[in-house]
C-alpha cells in the first residue's frame, strides 16, 4: 500500500484497510437448529442453519453428510424495489452464483464423514443491502454452522468426539476504487469499482475461493496480490471476530 | 362469554381476550419508504412500504393510485424448514390468498383518489411464524402504508392536505379451541382450533373482512357471534397501539 | 329486512331473498364416477367427482381418505376470452382460493375414517360464469360427490354400511348492493356490490366458511347479521333442491 | 373396400364407413361470438369462437387478420383423471400438436384480407372424450367460426360483402382395425389401430391435412388409399351436416 | 409428371426430383453409444443415441424396451437468432411435434421385446437449418439408433442373436412449390411451398407418417398422389445411402 | 515450479504447462455474423456471434452497445446423458454462472462506445466436454465476436475506423492434481482436482477474472500464485493462436 492510499478518502470515512462495524448476533432466529443475524454496517443478512437427518438421494449409504446453501434478498432490502424470484417463477443467474458460493465455501471446513448421514441446509436472507452481501453470508453462515453442528451433538445426532468442523472460514470482499485498493466495499464504492474481488479465506489463512472480476479496466499482477493482501488481513479479523462471537466474548 | 370459559387455560397463560404482547418498531429498515417489524408474541413479520410514480397499465390515465401486497415466509420461519417458492418456481395458494388478503384489506382504507397516480407495494415477509401471520401482517404494513403516506407527502408525491388514508386498519385471529372461543392463537391453539377465524376491522370499528373456516366441526351462529366480538375487542386495541406507535408514544 | 328492501328492483326482477332458477343435472358426464351440471341462472358448473384406491404419500397408512378440488374457467365463460392458465404457465390466485375453498367446504361434511384410504378429486369447470361460480360449484360439488360414494360402495371400495357423509353442504353468495342486502347476486350485481359474501353452510344450517369482504365501503354489524339470515334461507333452499336431485324428485 | 371388410363386425354395430351419430348444437356459449357444442357418438367437444378487434404484433399494420385455435381436454373427459395442464405449470406435446392443427385447418378456408385486422380464437374443449376429438374440434369450430364471422359482419367490425370465408371445412379419422378400414374411430378401435390417420377436408372435397401413422406395422400404398377413400366419403357428410345446421335444417 | 415440371427450374438447379447433396458422418460423436452428423444440402444435424439399461417406470417389468427422441435447434441454427427454449422455461409446440414424430418413426422399426428392458434417446440437434430438418434428424437418427445397438450387442445388453430393428427407416419432405410437385425442399423453396408433406418409409417402401399441409390452397387427390410418388423415391435413394454409410462403404 | 512437478506423468503425456492440441475454424456456422468451432483436445464448443442492431431497453438512447453470452450444453456432450435444461424449464445455476462469465469477459475487452447502439449475443455451444469448457468458449466466442465486429464493419452498422475491440481476450484452466500445479485440465484431470481455477486474461496479460476454487483443501499463497504463472503462459498462447487464426495463417 502506498502512502497514497493511506491517504485516499472513503465515503464512510474508513481507512482503505478498515473493515465496517461487524456485528454477530447469535440465535436471532427462535426456530432453527443455528442461527447469526449479520451485520457488516448497514448490510444485514438473517442466516439459518437447518439440521436434518438423512441425506439427498445421491448421497445415501455412502456414510457421509451434505451441506448446502441458498441465498436470497427480501424485494426491499434494496434501494428500490426488486421482483420477487418466487414471483418470477425462476431463480435468477446472480441468486445461483452466490447460493453455490456460500454451499462450496462451507462444505471446505466441514469433514463429511464427521457429519455422518445428515444434511444441514444454511439460508441466508438479506434484510437489508448495502454491498458485500455474499461475503456476510459467509460469515454470518459460518456461526451458524457451528451453532447447528453443536445442537446435533446435544441431541445425539453427530458423535460426541466427531470434529465435523476442520477450520473456521470467512469471507471478505476487497476492490480497486478510483485505482486505489480497498477493504470491504459498501454499496457506493462497488457500484464505482474497477476491479471487484470476492475472498474466503479458513481460520487458518489458506485460501477457499479467490473470485476476482475487472468490472471497467483488467487488472495488473500486482493489483491482484496487493487486494489479496487486504483480503487476508480483514478476513483475519472476522476469524477473531467469529471466535469471540461463539465463545460468548461479544454483546 | 360463559364462566367456563374464563377459566378456560390457556397454554401462554392468557385470558381468553387477551392478547399476547405486540411490539411495533417503525422504520425497521433503511431503504422502504415505510416500515414496521410488527411482533405478535414470537410471530415476527417485516413490513416494508414501497412508493414508486405511476400505476399498473390497465390503471394509467384514470387519475387513482393502485396499492398491493406480497406475503412471503422465510424457509425457517417454522419448526421444519419449507422450500423456497422461488425453488419451486411457482406461488402456493396460501401465499397468494394471504397476499390477495392483505392488499384488499389495505386498500379499503385508502383514497385511491387522493394517492392519485401512484403505487404503493406492502412486502411482509414473516421472520419467524408462531401463528397469526397474516393477521400481524395487516396489522404491520398498516403502520409501513402511513409512513409512506407521509412520506410521499413530505417528497411532494401526493399533495400536502389529500386525504389519503380514510381510516386505520388492523387484523386478529380468533377460534374455538376446545371447546372455547380464544382471541389471537398462537401456533400451539392454531392446529387443534375447530374453527378459525380471521377479521380485518377499520379503526371506526367496521368489518374489512370476515374470514372463519370450520377445520373441525362446524360452528354455530352463537359461537359465530362470540368470536366477532372477541375479534372486535382484540382489533379495538390493536387499532391504539397502532395510533401510538404512530405518535411516537411507545418504544 | 326493511320494507324498503322489500321494495328494491333487481336486474332479473327477483326479490332480494330469492334464489336464481336452481337447476342440477346429476350424472351429466359419463366417465366420472359422480357428476353434475349444476346451473344458477345462466351460471352453469360442470362438477366431477373422480374416485381412486389410495391417498397421498403423506397420509399413507393413517387408515383416513382423503378429498381434494380443483376448480378451473373456460377461457370463454366470461364476457370477454381469459388466457388459460395452463398457457400462463402458473394458476391465478383466485383459482387457487377457490379450489382450496371448495376442497375444505366438502371435506367438511366427509368422515375420513369412514371413507378409508381412497382419495376423491372434484373438478369444477365453470363453462358459463354469471356470477356465483365458487357457490355453484361447492353446491354441485355435493352431489358429485355423493354420488361418487355410492358407486365407491356398490363397487366394495367403501363397507356398506360406513356413513360417509355426515351431512349435506351448499354454498350461496349475499351481498350489499345499493345499499340493500341482497341474495345470490349475478354479475351485474357483483361487480357494484359494496360488501360480497360467500357462506357455506350444512343441511343442519350450521356454518362450514363464512368469507365477508368490503369491496367498497367496510359493513357494520347489523348488516352482516342481514347477511347471514339471507345465507341460511339460501343454502336452506339448496339443500332441499339437493335432497330432492338426489332422491330422482326433479327432473 | 372388400366383401370381408363389408361384413366386419365393429364393437359399436356400424357398417366400415359409417359415421357415429353427429349432433352440432349451435349457439351452446351465452357469452362467446360464436359457438358449438359438437358429437361424434359420446365424443363431446365445447368450440367457442372469440372475435377481437386488432391482430398481434407481428401482423399490425398489414391490413389482415388472424385466426388461432387453442384445444384443452377437462381432467375427467377421460376415463380415468388426467392433470390439468395449468397445475403441471406446462401444456404437453399432444395439446400442442393438435391445437396447432385445428388452427391450421381453419385458416385453410379464411380469406385474411377480407377478415381485415381483426381476430378469432377458437377454443376446443372437451367435455367426453371417445376418440376423433381432433376431428370432430376442426369440425365443430367451424361452425362457430362461421357464428363469429356472421356476428362480426352485424357488428360492422367486417365489410358487409366481404367473403370471409373461401369453402367450409371438417375432419374425420380413418384407421386400420384388424387389418379392416374404417370410418370415425371411437376409442376402443382408436388403441388397437394399427394405422390411425385424420383427414382435413374441404367443402369442395380437397385435403387441408393428410395425418397417418403407423402404430403398429407400416402401411401400404393401397392401404393408404382406401383410407383416403373412406375420409372423402365421411367429411363429405360431415360437410353437409355442417350446412344444414348452419341454415338451421336441423335440431 | 409433367413435360412442364421437368422443365422447372430450381434455386439450386436440382431436378424437381433429385435430392440435396445427402453426407452421413458416422461416429462424430466421441461419448455417446451412436452418433451421426447428417447433412442435406446446407442443413446440418447432429444426431446422437444414447443407451442405457432399463425402462421407464411405466413400462417396468415389461421385458420391452423404449425409443424416444427429442429435437431441437441452436439458437443460431437460422437466419436470425431465436431464443432458447430453456431461457423461455418451455419447449414450443413445434419443438414438441417434430420430437414426437422423429421418435414415433424409430419405434416403427424396433422390435421392442427384442431390446429387453432398455432404453435408447435420441438427440437431434439442428446445428444449421436449410429446410428439412425433421426429415433429416429421423434419416441420421435411424443410422445412430443402430451404431447404438451394435454397441448394446457388443457389451451384451441385448442378445447376440435379437433382431432389434425390423427394417431401415428414412424421411424426406416434398412441396409443392409454384404448382409444381418438388423433392427435398430447401428454406426458400419451404416458405413459398403452397404444400408441404413429410413422408416417413421404411427400408421395404411401406409408409410410417404421412403428414401432408395445405400452407396456401388445399390440394387435389392427383397432387398427393404425385407429392408420395415423389417420397417413395427418395426415401428409397435415403435407403440406400443409410445402408451404404453402415457398411462403410461411403467417406 | 520444482524439479518434482516437471516429473509428473499426466494422463495424456503433456508437460505440466502444456495446452491440449488447440483447433479453431472460423466461420463453421454458415448464418452467423461471426462464429468459430473451437477444440482444446477433444473439448469442441460452437461459438456464434449474432449481431442485431439496437440495444435493450434500459440502454436505449445511451449510445453504447452490447454484448452477452449464452453457454450450453448439449444432451450428449458429456459421458452420461442429461436432461436438456428446455425439458426442466430452467437453468441451472451451472449455466447462469459461466454464461455471466462468458459475457463479462468479452464486454472487458470492448469499447461499447464504438459499438454503437447494436448488441452481439456470443452463443457457445458444448458438442463435447472433455474438460475446460468455459474457457474454451470465452477463447473461442473471442473469434466469433472480431468476426461479428468485422462483419458489422463491412456492413456499415459501426464506423470504419471505430475500435470496438480494445484488445484481445483468451481463458484457461489450471489446477492442483495429486499435489501438482497443471496447465488446461481435461475432464480426467478436472474430477481429482484439489484446487481448480479459471482464468481470463487480456491480449496485454492483465487479468479480466481470477476464479480460484478449493475443491479439497485449502489452498496456500505460494500455490495460487504458481497457478497464476501457469495460466499466464498458457493464455499468452492461446493469444497467439487466436491472432494467427485471424489473420489466416493456421488451417
Amino acid at each position: 500500500m502506498t502512502a497514497a492510499d493511506q491517504n485516499h478518502t472513503r465515503p464512510d470515512g474508513r481507512a482503505v484497510d478498515e473493515l465496517r462495524p461487524i456485528t454477530i448476533t447469535r440465535g436471532w432466529s427462535r426456530q432453527a437448529e443455528g442461527s447469526a443475524l449479520i451485520e457488516f454496517g448497514n448490510t444485514r443478512v438473517l442466516c439459518t442453519a437447518s439440521f436434518t437427518e438423512g441425506v439427498p438421494r445421491w448421497l445415501k449409504g455412502e456414510g457421509t453428510g451434505w451441506v448446502t446453501a441458498e441465498y436470497a434478498m427480501l424485494p426491499r432490502a434494496t434501494d428500490s424495489r426488486s421482483t420477487r424470484e418466487s414471483i418470477k417463477g425462476k431463480i435468477g443467474g446472480r441468486t445461483h452464483e452466490i447460493s453455490r458460493l456460500i454451499g462450496r465455501s462451507l462444505r471446505a471446513v466441514i469433514d463429511m464423514d464427521a457429519l455422518g448421514e445428515n444434511t444441514i441446509v444454511l439460508d441466508c436472507d438479506v434484510l437489508d443491502a448495502d454491498g458485500g452481501t455474499r461475503t456476510a453470508s459467509i460469515t454470518g453462515a459460518y456461526v451458524a454452522l457451528v451453532e447447528a453442528v453443536e445442537w446435533a451433538r446435544r441431541e445425539g445426532h453427530v458423535k460426541r468426539e466427531a470434529k465435523v468442523l476442520k477450520d473456521s472460514v470467512s469471507a471478505i470482499s476487497v476492490g480497486i476504487v478510483d485505482g486505489v485498493p480497498v477493504l470491504d466495499l459498501p454499496y457506493v464504492e462497488d457500484v464505482k469499482a474497477e476491479t471487484d474481488m470476492n475472498v474466503v479465506v479458513t481460520g487458518s489463512g489458506d485460501f477457499v475461493e479467490v473470485q476476482g472480476t475487472a468490472e471497467g479496466a483488467p487488472f495488473r499482477r500486482e493489483e491482484l496480490d496487493t487486494l489479496l493482501d487486504l483480503a487476508l488481513s480483514g478476513t483475519a479479523e472476522l476469524a477473531q471476530i467469529q471466535a469471540e462471537t461463539l465463545r460468548g466474548e461479544r454483546a
